[in-house]
């Protein structure tokens, strides 16, 4: 589509959500960890759009993924150069249609962004958590996102929506609380982490803590190993792109000052894009949390003990449609193939769609006439 | 094939090659550099196996990847645990037969195990060049081994043979020195490094740079910036295997040790296989070699300024075989096929052979009867 063609068709086209405010859910009761370990209370930050019906049936729970946050759609401010990081999937008639939903865009337990997670202050000892944070799982996360549900006087959530870390959470959802979800919609997501996404969460791991920065886990708020993390995060982000999307993005394509004999100047063009990558996540990201985060994706399996995923799936009660993109090689087509295949083998409403993208894992964040009438469809049936 | 298989076969399987040593061969010649630089003179070191013929006619030269060196074969002692990288393939009786060809394995300028390379004292200065060692392309390490072939007399290769970076030198010898070879046989390699693939290597090379213990290149001899070379060689080891063959030989697998709570610590085998392959890197190579040869690579493009192969690949006049593995992503089979389309299209002597393996990139090193079937072929043609 040409400008010219976005601004003709603005009148029909769906509109952006416009200003919006985060608020903080504080829970004052213990909360203990699935393997162990315990914090007294904790703040969850959560941001809502659309209004909720008087049935209070309509309310649909957004799970980010391991970089994002609450903030998924519209500014706080005018000024703010970027929107939410899913603006262009909610909002008025978008595919998850703030006209008719009330969508909860909830932060993650041991997050950076206002919850409480290993930067937040550990109320008996006055310092940042850091390494005494317990051991956190995906279950974990769900399990305060429900405290949040809670909260807010909802007996039932009409969906649960999430791509990559955000898929696992709703395929947990489900599983955790299979009477109160009716629709989950995973994207570019997996049942269990592969030993290669697990080998790429190491390296990155390692890069952060062997950063003399980190300390321990107990560098002062602000300071940090961003070497290490910017490292581990320019390496993360080759896995949410793809070959081919690398090619059609960068290609070979210089830097006009590459000329001569540069080692460790930026020489080619996607060189540059991932420094840039890395060294921004530092300004919004902290490195604890990264290192929490990562575990509990890669401590993620629904196969279980028995090593069969239908075990845990046959609990699942909601209408379940599973999105892979074709080109996502760090949660494969085949990974989101098999949460649905295993789904049907419980007799479950179960559905795979897959969407043909160039751009990788990432491809679900992406502009895609085709991802949101798959989303809308679901949603609206 | 069982152990008591291999047993029983012993009488008419191929021979390991025994005991071998290296020389080192001295050009006190000024070396200029393709892109500018020169250095008064250098040192290769080499291993030769097999006996040249008296026509000098059956002389193989191999070229080894990033991190391998000229030791492709034999023991320097019965005590040594392995056996040079290439033990599988270079032998009597092997698809690279000694009993036939005198093999040449030839470190790489540039290199750091006993070659000249930024870790060398410059005798100007009498410091390691550091930095300060020119900027180092394939190109260069083809003309420095043309000089140790001169130096050994001959007047001809019956065949030049590389994977990955191998394999670009094999392909440079073809363009450089069309009339001094016979055969040329890649393997796992491309004709220009992707956008991907520079990817990876600028998130080494960044890990490497930043790493206090760099010290803009010139740390002292010994030390190093070991965290960074570490976390370079971890991510990129994953390139070199593949999904699937991760999933097969690791799996989710966990260290006895990995129960409760433990955020730095190794708990997936994945993860202290990956840990090792640094840290053993580390012990062996040096951290200024891996930023030389890693932007080599990256800057490596036979495509050239017409972006169009086969104005390069019409000077080719060795007869080509070239091997791609199908679970290869860094070099895949399309890259590898690539070339032999274009050499096809001007008309020359070129095969292309896909060899269906698991294991990914580093397939070239693993031991297959199909692809030693492959290579012996060609090189009896």
């Amino acid at each position: 589509m040409t400008e010219t063609q976005i601004e003709s068709s603005t009148e029909n086209s769906p509109e952006d959500i416009g200003l919006v405010n985060y608020e903080d859910f504080v829970s004052v009761e213990t909360f203990t960890f699935e393997n162990g370990g315990s914090i007294p209370g904790f703040t969850l930050r959560y941001e809502t759009y659309g209004r909720l019906n008087d049935e209070k049936s309509n309310a649909i729970l957004i799970c980010h993924a391991i970089s994002g946050d609450h903030h998924c759609a519209g500014k706080y401010t005018n000024d703010d150069r970027k929107s939410g990081w899913w603006n262009n999937m909610i909002g008025p008639g978008k595919a998850i249609d703030t006209n008719r939903f009330y969508v909860i865009g909830s932060n993650c337990l041991g997050g950076c962004q206002g919850s409480t997670g290993p930067s937040s202050i550990d109320p008996l000892t006055g310092k940042p958590y850091g390494l005494n944070f317990p051991s956190l799982t995906i279950r974990d996360i769900v399990r305060a996102q429900n405290l949040l549900i809670e909260h807010l006087n909802l007996n039932e959530l009409y969906g649960v929506v999430g791509g990559s870390m955000g898929g696992m959470q709703v395929l947990q959802w489900a599983i955790e609380y299979p009477d109160k979800v009716q629709h989950i919609l995973s994207l570019a997501s997996a049942a269990r982490q592969s030993a290669q996404a697990i080998a790429f969460n190491e390296v990155g791991r390692c890069a952060i803590v062997q950063d003399p920065g980190w300390e321990e886990g107990n560098y002062a708020l602000g300071k940090g190993p961003n070497v290490g993390l910017s490292v581990a995060r320019m390496m993360a982000h080759i896995t949410y792109l793809s070959d081919k999307g690398m090619e059609i993005k960068f290609g070979r394509s210089r830097r006009n000052d590459s000329k001569g004999h540069h080692l460790t100047k930026v020489e080619f063009e996607v060189e540059g894009y991932l420094r840039y990558k890395g060294q921004s996540f530092t300004n919004r990201f902290d490195a604890n949390t990264y290192l929490y985060f990562s575990k509990a994706i890669d401590r993620f399996d629904l196969h279980g003990e028995t090593d069969k995923l239908e075990d845990v799936l046959s609990k699942v009660q909601a209408r379940t449609l599973v999105i892979g993109f074709t080109s996502d090689w760090l949660y494969t087509p085949r990974q989101n193939r098999e949460i649905v295949i295993a789904l049907l083998r419980c007799g479950k409403n179960a559905t795979y769609a897959e969407v043909d993208m160039d751009l990788g894992h990432d491809s679900f964040l992406i502009d895609s006439p085709e991802l949101y009438d798959f989303v809308r469809s679901f949603l609206n049936d």
